[in-house]
């Protein structure tokens, strides 16, 4: 299906839409960060939004434009990450029912925050055939409209919202950077950062070991993310070429991170600023570590994409980011 | 020494003093965490401050209130705790030395953040004595001038101004709760409530296992902090007469909370808020986990005092806070 590119009257529009439903996150700076990166960043802390992720927003903005018949039958998706979360929550603020489909592999941490959301559960085996024939019976059974998590104009005019924010507290950046997965929050902060300000140098951050992104984006072509080992476990898909587009007409550069600038930058937030990001989260810090002699003295907004990790399982992380100095 | 007792008046002041320096933090809110407690709660995020602490007001407030001879001849101070660091970042934001003593015996990642700052360390064997006499020294020596961490009035009016900002964010709480230790915290903060709002309630949350403040306050009695043992260790020391009197002046309660609470009220709130705090500043929730039925459908602002904790020994917190729910 041709979906048009989003405009930034839509984002606005959309914002209007969500703005009782979603949290105005914070922006938070660190004088300390600063001085290691010897650049002035500011960050939009999404991880503090409504299930720890800029998720909600799209998910809000994909349930509210849907007509009151097509919401009341509900919405579905099969995503096991903070999309799925995402949607349950915006539904059942809806009061309307959300269809989850998750492979029985999902970690228990995952099951439980989306059944804690009020979401009808149905699980499959663990292949891409197994969701997309599971998702599509449910559809058919109950009339639920699917959600994609990226691949959907509502949701990336919902994603646009927190550069949106983002830019409206902080005038004159220089640099806008967002980590880059489906490239759902990359495409809609781009509409936005573009049209609020047409000189601003809009860079997506994405894992070394997950660059297809990256090789899209440099050879025009779309590349799909084919068995990604990264540590940033919510940037392992691959871009649609709804979002491929729109990322292709405002970004201005992809740039990649190793896995030891991700733990690093993600172990460096947590001490210095004292908030809980997950590792995707961390790629705009790990890039601006790895390639520290590109920036100086920049204005640079970042977004913090979500802040779900498992509390109990978090020497894996940490082991990783504690030693070396990547900057200079 | 008789000090006067802050008005409210004072802390304005102090807040003009210091505004231009302190991080002006968020109030964050959970949907989650209100529909377990069933209470809308307002958290003022401290731990968010520059330092990782509400301390850094108190100790900026005292060093701009120097005059420019004693300024210059810097501050010293013999806490191994957040206010070391505070006092030290506040000094060198001031281009003045800060002379801090620790015993050789406090734990590097508190060494490394007062070093961090730029302070002067001092070591000394771990005993009171040898604290005092090697600060004594030092004083003498350089002409220094000694910042207690809490039984300083200019100290306490820099506390007060967190709450300031909080009940300016939001009106109409019914509740104020904050940890108390020494009571700096809670003597500013219930300055200032008591001038904004004379009918709110005004709560001082301490562990069960360091509970002198409340036997102190239940008794009309100072009691000395004698070898508590609890992980909220900021909340280690006993009030001074100074802070005893503000708090017995403007309180209306000390609830004490367990170490069980203590832990899972940290737990929730990285949880849900994603968001670092050391577990002193888990005692306002904790204590209504603890005493849910106490407290229903009120307004209740909390000050997270603090985020500092070592990454590298986060299972001996989360190991407590994991299982039971002591809710209801």
């Amino acid at each position: 299906m041709n979906k048009p590119i989003p405009t930034y009257d839509n984002i606005v529009s959309a914002h209007k839409r969500i703005v009782s439903f979603v949290h105005h996150t914070p922006v938070l700076t660190s004088s300390a960060i600063n001085s290691i990166v010897h650049n002035e960043l500011f960050f939009k802390c999404e991880n503090l939004q409504k299930v720890g992720a800029f998720k909600f927003r799209g998910a809000t903005n994909a349930v509210l434009s849907l007509n009151i018949a097509d919401l009341n039958a509900g919405v579905a998706t099969h995503s096991s990450g903070n999309h799925s979360a995402a949607l349950a929550l915006a539904a059942r603020t809806q009061g309307v029912p959300a269809y989850i489909v998750m492979p029985e592999t999902a970690p228990d941490i995952k099951k439980q925050a989306v059944e804690g959301y009020g979401a009808n559960i149905t699980f499959c085996k663990p292949t891409l055939e197994a969701r997309e024939s599971t998702i599509e019976e449910i559809v058919k059974h109950t009339g639920a409209t699917f959600i994609h998590p990226y691949d959907n104009f509502n949701v990336v005019c919902g994603q646009g919202t927190a550069a949106k924010e983002l830019l409206e507290t902080e005038a004159g950046l220089d640099v806008l950077i967002t980590p880059v997965g489906g490239g759902g929050l990359l495409s809609g902060s781009s509409v936005t950062a573009r049209a609020l300000n047409p000189e601003i140098t809009i860079i997506g951050a994405e894992p070394e070991n997950a660059d297809d992104a990256f090789r899209s984006f440099r050879d025009g072509t779309l590349y799909p993310s084919v068995s990604p080992q990264t540590i940033a476990d919510g940037l392992l898909t691959s871009l649609s070429e709804f979002t491929f587009k729109i990322i292709r007409q405002n970004v201005d550069e992809l740039i990649t991170a190793s896995e030891e600038s991700i733990a690093l930058a993600m172990r460096m937030v947590w001490e210095r600023m004292k908030i809980i990001i997950e590792p995707s989260s961390a790629l705009p810090l790990a890039i601006l570590l790895q390639h520290g002699k590109r920036f100086k003295n920049k204005k640079i907004g970042i977004i913090l994409s979500g802040g779900n990790v498992d509390l109990d399982n978090l020497n894996y992380f940490f082991s990783a980011g504690k030693s070396r100095d990547l900057t200079g």
